[in-house]
């Protein structure tokens, strides 16, 4: 393979659906799988996903929020118990139809979503308040078959999420977990992945099929197009009713229950490729990195070879004892220019250049990958990584801050939203809260409402459609 | 509910099914799913699970092992591609054969298990000898459609498992990783689960479809019946041939590669259940048990229970420091008898009760799970529990070792052999190494091999069955 070939051949602002590609691809993060819609994960990327999920469970068990599993199959009966929330999601639902030589009677779905599944179970589960709240989460798949291109992690028939289901006996306490579950969300994607997000409410037409309300939280991607990267639903009694999720209360009067459902997806993984990733590929931040520092000995002679070892082995040991994930190239048949170019490609957050020059110093070169920036620094100084690791990580989310800040404009001319809409972009812009609005913009510009942020509420405007009083100021914009 | 309906109703002596089916129902570890052959893991039953992942995971990862991700859905096509394998798998195989209203050309199989998928994305992977070995592990479910009666944990359509999938490029290393992992498996299921097992290989006839031979390891359950504990095969080039797994070796030369695969699953929690439960319900080892100390106060005045609490309050936080799980029962609305029971259900290792008595001895009584002892350590003692901890898991293995050995004859005469295989148990019986006796012992006793340990080659006895020379000496059983 010539160096081309390896490396990332389009620009990410020329092509940027091909440099995403080009990416996921020869980062190893994934692979196309024979069947249409479905990818494969690498380690590099699968590991990426065992650090969302192992933040979130600490996160989650914090609350009170137990891990369960529920089966992939769903009968037919079963999902369209709930007729709008089948509705929904009927047109993308895999069916099981023989096991065997055998057909099957009631026909089996592949779980698009398990509220059906898991509030059957719910049913059985609960009598009395004592049994709540009850507050499970599921780490699975859910199949949904895609008809447009597969994009790996943002587009795919089959993807990995987590849903969280609860119940509640009292109202406000099922709004509070959908709200707090929203901050659990919100603060894992700044913090681990460095994405900044905004987080609101769903607009009636946007919201998941069978909540009351759905709460968001959105992103901006450098094409200038929205990501949804997590919701939390408040279900209200919709589903308590039909699944009789019922409880006796204190008085020992019989009660539906308050539910609230949730969930990220590997999505996130996406975002997360798009947001910070470069020309020279992929860039990850620290946390969520598999390696975070590797070490690259620079030598020409077996005697520099052994001269260098040494020392490369005390400090990887130093960097293993602070907990940093390390790795030591020791690919004897590649050159330094050939291994600096295929960690910058997997995006490794900082590189060690360690060479005969450097022992004569005293000293390490450390290559940060976010903004190429190169420093010395001394033998007795190795301890500084892990800040300087955790100073990576914060001028990550400061530099999405900006590039998201920069993609958000306010507009108040209908002609200037539908000029600048082909440019991509958050827009805040009044609206008077009816769906008729919403359906017209969507159909004229291709933007929808992404999600009207809290505190948005707004009467000094006018809607930017129809001109009429204006009730809140969501967020539109073209999405993924 | 009364309290027998709450508690276990039959005698393990009595009947070991319904046994079993109680414990795992009235433990809250599982339920049954609304379509047959599945079962939910509710969360007391799936942190078990969760517990070996991550004991496994760590070792995993020791050996050069990362975790993946491999879609649910294989194409007919593929999965034919390995002939006898497709025919092992194709009777219990789900099919889907719509997506929304469509029709699917090559229909998709739910995987049965992933070799077929992983080995031709394997195929891609690999060009060269610094390509290997490639190991990679996949914790995920399989789907194999069970016609008998479900038994949660043991035959379920949909169970949990992990499955390595391994490659390498020389011969002797792929079956040095084939008895590394089953090490491996062995050492977890005696220290994590404390359950003797049996090392050996798997007869021509019962071994893996597809491999050259399979390892086992095999546990003797209380009714006398075998349960196969985990599997890791030698596939040889059987795979790798036509799925076109090779690589250039270092003098470029196109070799095909030598491959493993291996998979324990969540049969493992069926077998902890029967091995250690007793009529009172669940026995946990410490090493797995959600909670692991639960401290139950004692009193009946609001007096008494103000001075508990601080000195409860005081142990929780002292046995939290030391990483041990403490859950304490404050509910006020139930007896302390009722909270004994419940947690003797659910087989909570070690019960800690604390009264206003215990205060004014400065002392706490533990009550073992296990062996139902009691015994009084002063509250200048707590640091104890941590190895009081650690004795129950070894004197839990100690125990099944004793009998697991009870269970386990030498055999010499086939006619001793069909009187004695009603009332279970592993016979060691000499065999000629054909088939064809296999076949008939299983046959007229409904015994087969479970598996030949390893070093029981024997020159020296008559085979059990045609009287021939013996080349090994396997042990029969009946089994799960
Ligand atoms: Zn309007
Ligand atoms: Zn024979």
């Amino acid at each position: 393979m010539s160096k081309e070939d390896i490396g990332i051949t389009v620009s990410k602002e020329a092509d940027f659906s091909e440099w995403y590609t080009q990416v996921v691809l020869k980062a190893k993060l994934a692979d196309y799988a024979p069947v249409k819609g479905l990818i494969v994960l690498r380690p590099d990327g699968y590991s990426i996903w065992e650090s969302l999920r192992n933040t979130f469970d600490e996160k989650f068990f914090k609350k009170g929020i137990r891990n369960g599993f529920l089966p992939i199959l769903i009968p037919e009966s079963l999902l369209g118990k709930e007729q709008k929330h089948f509705a929904g999601f009927n047109p993308e639902v895999f069916w099981v139809t023989h096991s065997g030589e055998n057909e099957i009677g009631d026909r089996l779905a592949l779980r698009p979503t398990s509220e059906t599944l898991a509030y059957t179970m719910y049913s059985k589960w609960i009598q009395s308040w004592r049994d709540l709240p009850l507050k499970i989460n599921f780490w699975n798949t859910a199949l949904r078959a895609e008809i447009k291109a597969t994009k790996p992690f943002l587009r795919t028939s089959e993807f990995l999420w987590q849903e969280g289901h609860t119940v509640h006996a009292i109202k406000e306490e099922a709004e509070k977990e959908v709200i707090e579950i929203l901050e659990i969300y919100k603060n894992t994607v700044q913090d681990e992945l460095a994405i900044p997000v905004v987080t609101g409410k769903k607009s009636e037409k946007e919201k998941f099929v069978g909540a009351v309300y759905t709460t968001t939280m959105e992103s901006i991607m450098p094409d200038g197009k929205a990501l949804q990267m997590g919701t939390s639903h408040f279900l209200g009694q919709n589903f308590s009713i039909p699944f009789e999720v019922k409880f006796s209360d204190k008085d020992n009067v019989e009660q539906f229950a308050w539910q609230t459902s949730w969930g990220v997806s590997w999505r996130l993984i996406g975002a997360m490729i798009m947001v910070h990733g470069d020309d020279k590929g992929l860039v990850l931040p620290p946390k969520v990195a598999p390696i975070q520092v590797v070490i690259v000995p620079i030598y020409k002679s077996d005697d520099a070879k052994n001269v260098i070892f040494p020392k490369l082995n005390e400090i990887r040991q130093q960097l293993e004892s602070k907990k940093i994930r390390v790795h030591v190239d020791d690919r004897n048949e590649l050159t330094p220019g050939y291994k600096f170019n295929d960690w910058e490609l997997k995006g490794i957050p900082l590189r060690i250049e360690i060479g005969p020059k450097d022992i004569e110093k005293q000293q390490i070169v450390l290559a940060k990958r976010y903004n190429r920036e190169k420093i010395s620094i001394g033998f007795n100084e190795i301890e500084k990584i892990s800040t300087i690791l955790d100073e990576i990580q914060k001028d990550m989310l400061e530099i999405a801050k900006v590039k998201a800040k920069q993609n958000t404009i306010n507009i108040s001319e209908y002609s200037e939203f539908k000029s600048k809409i082909g440019k991509g972009g958050f827009f805040n812009a009044y609206w008077c809260g009816k769906t008729e609005c919403e359906e017209k913009i969507k159909e004229e510009t291709g933007a929808d409402i992404r999600v009207i942020p809290f505190g948005s509420e707004n009467t000094n405007g006018k809607c930017i459609y129809c001109n009429e009083q204006s009730k809140e100021t969501p967020i539109f914009a073209r999405g993924y």
